[in-house]
């Protein structure tokens, strides 16, 4: 098994930079995560683009879209903003496509610390690899349906519809 | 469902003692652990003992095993010393409980900056949910079965057989 | 000697929001800074305000001089954005003082990891307890006079005019 | 001012071998750590030893001695471990050396969450630039000089004679 893991920005790769004085993208932390977790599954990891979710336009969501649908892995792992993870989940299960999906991300950058970005990377990496053909929002050490979930932006979690 | 998560000690569970000068344990961080995760997921944390895993007598071997032959539940995840987590988890399987159980640790403590412990714990919930009865050990992001692993002390990393 | 310590904010002090997902003050930081560098000196910490230097206001700024000015203490070190730090060195060098005044701040807030910010608390509070008479700017492991300092923002460190 | 900093070892420099599972020594992260202090002061940086401080030999108590007596530099801090940090202070004090020397060292490693290394060398890298000659110990934010101080070993703690 290839899990295809899909860096898409969002959260949990914003980084601090000391000029400009504010959290923004510098690339994907996701190797450093990995390496971390002394990660050894084998992997394809694609840097498809370093969005804030707000901000992501029809032509990106087009392309993750996209990018799901012709992959050549049976297994897709997707780094995501939190605030349209949900969408962008529904969207993949109107496709459906003959693959596991798991979207996550984080509440609070990797590079900050008491981050839970190495949790929730480490819970969607068990998950996508023992889930049957789907799409799923892997956060909060828990496992949700793409059509039923929300994000609670009051508290800051997921929880089932 | 409801995850026992029972801890064993560790290298996960060690931290670093000031005044003592090297590392011990102080009472298992699991909890401060599920926080940084925003864990959600209905857990019962049982703190059994914290002992380095080379530590165990052959009693505490045996608590483990019947811990999680009486437990209640049927998702059992169990953090380890890795240097013996392959014979308790042999132990465990020689059992033939019908139940899911998991074994995970961390190559560096949790205390320790750049530790897997995060990574591992996610990883051993997002499993310990989806896999069918038999005992696993998951490490450096697979899914073992527990008499197909063995840790390869000199790289530090788990290998299947 | 007591050292009165006064938190103005500053970027030192920012911490990052997960619900509001960018980086704001809750109160300062700088109790938890002393207690992980052990800091047994004697000193009074006035949280004065939480403002991004940028942010701050003629009244704020007013306020600042006005409690150096007041204060009881002979050795005053203030924390600051670092945006605005050498405006308010100097205008504190030109009150004349009978008193040692260090301003020290960050380029990376405390809680994001890799900051710089223990660093330079350290560093600041080391140089306020041995300096005479005056007020310096206490940045990059360097001791600049109030009056002989600028920010270079495009590097982000402070340098000798 | 050129600082010459002179590594000796001590918990400062300790690291966690995941292979090993223990504290050791692998090379000092002084670097390491005058980066993260973005540290621009002048310094000559000499790893000297590395060696937990109970552990030194009198040769090697002779060679740091030696290195002080026949340093070009005016200026000297000393990372040292704190088990014998005072008795080398006493030791260079005898020496009367026209020079301005310091030693710290930290409780935490540098490498484990919540350490006290990056306070306590930018507190000494504060106070060797300003102390008129003689020998001091920097640590927990306070100045001692070298014949007046003693490790607390239950609280540890530095404290004044």
């Amino acid at each position: 098994m290839t899990i295809h893991l899909i860096a898409t920005g969002g959260t949990i790769d914003k980084y601090y930079s000391p000029t400009q004085g504010k959290l923004t993208f510098e690339g994907s932390h996701l190797p450093e995560m990995l390496a971390q977790g002394s990660c050894e599954i084998e992997l394809e990891l694609e840097v498809l683009m370093q969005r804030d979710s707000l901000d992501l336009t029809d032509e990106e969501s087009s392309l993750i879209l996209a990018t799901c649908t012709q992959s050549p892995h049976k297994h897709i792992l997707i780094t995501h903003g939190t605030d349209r993870m949900v969408d962008t989940a529904k969207a993949l299960k109107a496709l459906n496509l003959p693959k596991t999906i798991v979207l996550t991300g984080a509440m609070i950058p990797y590079t900050i610390r008491n981050s839970d970005a190495l949790f929730n990377l480490g819970f969607a990496l068990g998950v996508v690899q023992c889930l049957p053909t789907g799409v799923y929002v892997a956060m909060n050490g828990k496992i949700f349906n793409a059509d039923k979930v929300i994000k609670n932006k009051v508290i800051g979690r997921f929880e089932a519809l």
